[in-house]
């Protein structure tokens, strides 16, 4: 399979490496605004060509699919761009700045018959995968409470300076995560409450939010921020905790994963698959990059509709704007 | 100073062994429905007297003032009582079934001119007034997020078997004492919502919530439930995070204090105080039941108001019912 690579940037340097590692997939193009970037990429994962134009790169290249990696303002345009020229597109999150952007890029790709997914890495990671398993298999019951947080002080202004201007920060940019793993876990949710605060002066959104999420069956707790100074910071690793009629698990730093089943206590120890890739974000990162983008591959060879597809992260992305919704106005949100 | 205690039953006992402790109190009566109770708690803390009817013991009886811990629906006629006699009065939480019955209490003793206490005794923990000290010296900076849960396997019923036939469970029984440590560190709430799980099928409430609190600066958050099974029972130990401008601070199990204050990690070590007095529920329970008690008598010594008296806890007790109308409407109730 044929990839074309837009947008070479910080986090794309994952994307890349993973699609190195899948045999099944060759890295055709790399496409960047900023040339110097998409030449770097070209060099470091041995790509046969660089743009700094998209619709060059679609128009020159015979490719199977695209994956974007740029910022949310540009994602519209670049999967219809793509759409037009009939090729099946990864897109990273958030899908787009607000709701109607993203039902009509959904819209667009159905109607020009190619595959939308959104690049939602985090429940790819293996560790997340076991928790998921583990409630699959009824050993806490039927859950009735999950609490995640991730809280950090990493300065993800360094890396993504945009983010410091955004007017919508921490839900936007962390929460489209968060709430994908509440819904894997938890399921549909039919309302949410949230609060949000700008703890940091020098930004514009806000780096502080906490969402209360009914869902069809319990509850969830998503608490998130960009200020944190706590003893352990979550970035990354996400402490996670669910309770159930039966038991309960908790994923603890040091990827720990505690199952509390009818009074007994296993401890699991799943450290993400090294792939020596050379993520500056660490192993977990890369391992649900990897993941997903083996996921992807075998939706596209099994002509099947990827877990995180643009349909389905609607769902998501209306979790955040309602959140967004309900702390503005200090009311229940309701799907 | 000479009390009355009314009421011998289970969380009497730490009562009566507090009082044991307090040297400037004198055990004068004690008084329970059930004789044999009230004859027991003499016999074992050595009171004068033993009644089975309150109104006897006020009318014989030269006190100081009463100790009232019975179930909560006696405890409007009880104070009221006591009140009628002219004696200062501590009233065990919930105070009251309804708000209206709470607010009739306070006004009844502001009218008798008599003091009104309600036992809050969780903020007396030794570690929670700590981590007080802490916020207020100013380490974490402004707090801006505090997140709190009581989860517990412990069988609450075997030793208060009227609680598995509440209609209202875990908020009106624990949601007080949680309630008062939030507004404890994070102020006044002006807003909050709540959702409710009944999951033991035995019981007639709800014995799970969550509930998202929106003060005047700061959220909090809430998770209560008599259904864990979790590693780390949380009973009596309340594990707490607060999250502030410039740091964070932790309560963890075994009386852990670990405090973040500009990058710099401190770890306190907080054991109750043990008084030897043999509570079944553990030194800290005994430690705060102590320390609640002496406030009282300072109180009283000083003529001050106590920190939780009955006008304080009508604040408390409006985030109890809040949040049943909150969940039960979904939602968000407005103080």
């Amino acid at each position: 399979m044929k990839v074309g690579v837009i947008g070479c940037g910080f986090f794309a340097q994952n994307h890349l490496a993973a699609w190195q590692a899948i045999k099944e997939v060759n890295l055709v193009a790399v496409c960047d605004q900023q040339r110097q970037l998409a030449e770097a990429a070209k060099t470091r994962f041995r790509a046969h060509q660089a743009y700094n134009e998209a619709e060059e790169m679609l128009a020159n290249e015979d490719l199977d699919f695209v994956d974007i990696i740029t910022t949310p303002a540009s994602h519209r345009s670049l999967v219809e761009l793509t759409a037009r020229y009939g090729k099946h597109v990864i897109c990273q999150k958030p899908l787009a700045p607000t709701m109607k952007d993203a039902k009509a890029m959904v819209d667009t790709c159905k109607l020009a018959g190619v595959t939308l997914m959104v690049h939602e890495n985090f429940r790819w990671q293996g560790i997340i995968q076991k928790a998921k398993q583990m409630i699959n298999s009824g050993k806490i019951g039927d859950p009735f409470l999950a609490q995640i947080s991730f809280r950090t002080g990493y300065n993800v202004y360094s890396n993504q300076p945009y983010l410091a201007a955004d007017e919508r920060l921490v839900l936007y940019d962390m929460g489209t995560h968060i709430f994908d793993l509440v819904r894997f876990y938890m399921g549909e949710v039919s309302s949410l409450y949230a609060q949000t605060h700008q703890v940091n002066p020098d930004i514009q959104g806000e780096d502080a939010a906490t969402v209360l999420l009914r869902h069809m069956e319990g509850t969830s707790v998503a608490a998130m921020n960009y200020v944190s100074e706590v003893e352990h910071d979550e970035f990354i690793q996400i402490p996670l905790r669910i309770e159930g009629s039966r038991g309960s698990l908790e994923i603890r730093r040091d990827y720990q994963l505690n199952v509390v089943s009818n009074k007994q206590l296993t401890s699991y120890h799943v450290p993400p698959t090294n792939y020596s890739l050379g993520s500056s974000l660490g192993g977990a990162i890369m391992e649900s990059v990897v993941n997903i983008q083996r996921h992807w591959v075998e939706c596209l060879n099994t002509n099947s509709e990827p877990h995180t597809s643009g349909a389905d992260n609607l769902k998501t992305l209306e979790l955040v704007f309602g959140s967004y919704e309900s702390a503005e106005n200090n009311i229940v949100y309701h799907i």
